[in-house]
């Protein structure tokens, strides 16, 4: 039977790695290389669906570990799946919870940078092991054994056109005996979830997520381990460095042994300086909040850069933030008057702010993608 | 030179005083009886000014007293008004100021009765005298003078589309030679409002505001001297009773000395009882921030009732939160999207319970219309 699923590239860089393509779903295309925006619990923040598809964000993540604890995967499939339960009539990828609940039991990147390794297990984790990981719901205290197969089963009850294998994220401080044997559990973890997903594929995709930290050896390895398996795109998950350099070199060695021919994915990548390198690296789509919550911060992205959108200079400005800006809220609303909201800590402010924010991302996307098609990148 | 308010009515009840109008102003018609929604800062929370006259909102509240504070009316002056700065095509309707003030002198009725009286002077408030009441901003603490002539020409700035003379709002418990002097000074500063108005009357209108606490004779003393002076329309102010029981007799009591060929609103009265109450009485508008707090407490109004949007019934529902509701919540939205996004404590979700409030109001009024034209209220 055809599989609703397909990537098409259009136009292949000769400046770079870079290129453009289409990744085709039962629930429409996403022009590639593009931003997703990160809708947790169901919802872009401050933004309902039908704002999210007039902004023309084209794929959506969102959380199955935060789905799974509320509303609960059995409240979205009764619904008929997230689509019908959020009412997105576009694509939607969600993710394993693996990155959840090993945030909880190591804390973040971010976290454990700050705390120079000091891995603290966080009571909600009671038992990671083979089978998978044992956690504490923040909601109501229920035990829920999260694995490879519950993962996968819970990610067919939301029904996302792309799926995420369930897979192990070690610390970013780790020796490098216990990496290798992290990315040996996380690739068996990998292909059950990928067996459980092809007994009942659907219209489903899932993509790999390639592991193996900052070690280049292990990276390559990853890539070659999970290229050999039926799957249909490649995510780079696991610790991309501690800073940019590290991120960038990281995908300069990593991108050729990702096969070209696929969709790729960056995890939880999304400030303005990493999507231009990742674009240029060729990086298909990559997620984050950066923008919504910058938005949410007053922080507003512009053609004359980020803006605080609170400060002085704006007070009087019956300017739209970025004069430029053709979204719905400069074409409408003044500078002072997004000043004001925040100043007021008025919920509205933080709408407006994300719908340009988010519309700026859509703007920036298209301008890559006419870039790389006219040979500028 | 012709002014551009104007109140026509269109159908007087002969089974109780209920009528149906329509006010006349610079930026639309406001069908009467109709409900007034409260947008302190400039913005109904969690909406834009855009979604609210796609709701159908044909009258908005905002309060000087905030507005004065943040951003400043000097702001809002500069950016050409109200209209412009929050980007309301449809009428508005500011107050004086003085409610705030006199709240945070004497605090609300609901704290006052609460204390039982034990009048508690804020200390934000400095000075109550004949000239009027210097109080310190919340926001930076310095020292603002708010005058009859202050307040007017503070809302001259705003050029909303109904204004409201500055008048002391004496507090629930007072005794009665006071509350008659507090009624003598209330005069004096509408008088002096209005003159204010009338130096530089532009296209707004001014609406007295008719005070005496629950004492007829005082209310009726009030509602007779500010017939008298050439006021747009009158407001009933002050304290309007502990209870309904007392609303609703002071309600009864009053109409009859208020001048009907002129538009009357009652403020700060918005609960879903008084409004059928007051609709009887003959009111024609009447401002509460209630159904939008309602809204983002989780509180919405259907044709079955109130409900609690997080209650466990609605988890699994898949028909909207009220299945005869035509709004753009209900026609999109399932009950059980609603629980979860305020469950998850989603923004999203006070912006849609708040838009299906709205809409509930908006439909209600109408329907009060239609049974008044229809000779049954």
């Amino acid at each position: 039977m055809h599989h609703p699923f397909q990537f098409n590239i259009i136009n292949s860089s000769k400046l770079s790695r870079a290129r453009t393509g289409q990744i085709v779903t039962p629930h429409g295309t996403i022009d590639t290389p593009n931003f997703v925006a990160v809708g947790t619990n169901g919802t872009i923040k401050a933004l309902d669906s039908l704002t999210v598809e007039q902004i023309g964000i084209q794929l959506m993540f969102c959380n199955t570990y935060h789905l799974m604890i509320q509303p609960g995967t059995d409240v979205i499939k009764q619904a008929g799946g997230l689509h019908s339960f959020i009412q997105r009539k576009s694509p939607i990828i969600t993710d394993s919870g693996g990155f959840q609940v090993f945030s909880l039991a190591y804390g973040t990147v971010k976290d454990e940078l700050k705390s120079r390794g000091q891995k603290k297990t966080n009571n909600c984790v009671l038992k990671i092991n083979e089978e998978g990981v044992l956690f504490r719901s923040y909601k109501d205290g229920s035990k829920i054994l999260l694995t490879p197969e519950s993962s996968v089963l819970a990610q067919k009850d939301l029904g996302a056109d792309i799926i995420i294998p369930f897979d192990e994220l070690p610390p970013y401080h780790i020796d490098p005996t216990k990496l290798k044997r992290s990315l040996e559990r996380t690739h068996r973890w990998q292909k059950r979830s990928l067996d459980t997903h092809m007994a009942n594929r659907a219209d489903q995709a899932m993509y790999a997520v390639v592991h193996g930290g900052i070690d280049q050896t292990l990276r390559a390895q990853s890539a070659h381990y999970l290229s050999s398996l039926p799957f249909d795109g490649f995510a780079i998950g696991g610790s991309l460095g501690k800073t940019r350099v590290e991120l960038f070199n990281l995908l300069d060695f990593l991108m050729p042994h990702i096969p070209s021919n696929f969709p790729n994915h960056l995890l939880g990548i999304g400030d303005l300086e990493s999507i231009d390198y990742a674009v240029r690296a060729g990086i298909d789509t990559f997620d984050s909040s950066h923008p919504t919550r910058c938005a949410r911060h007053g922080l507003v992205f512009t053609s004359q850069g980020t803006k605080k959108i609170t400060a002085s200079s704006h007070r009087y400005q019956t300017e739209p933030i970025d004069p430029h800006c053709v979204c719905p809220v400069c074409t409408r609303y003044s500078a002072a008057y997004l000043t004001h909201l925040f100043k007021a800590h008025e919920m509205t402010g933080y709408t407006l702010a994300t719908i340009h924010n988010l519309h700026f991302m859509v703007k920036l996307m298209e301008q890559y993608r006419a870039a790389i098609n006219n040979g500028k990148i």
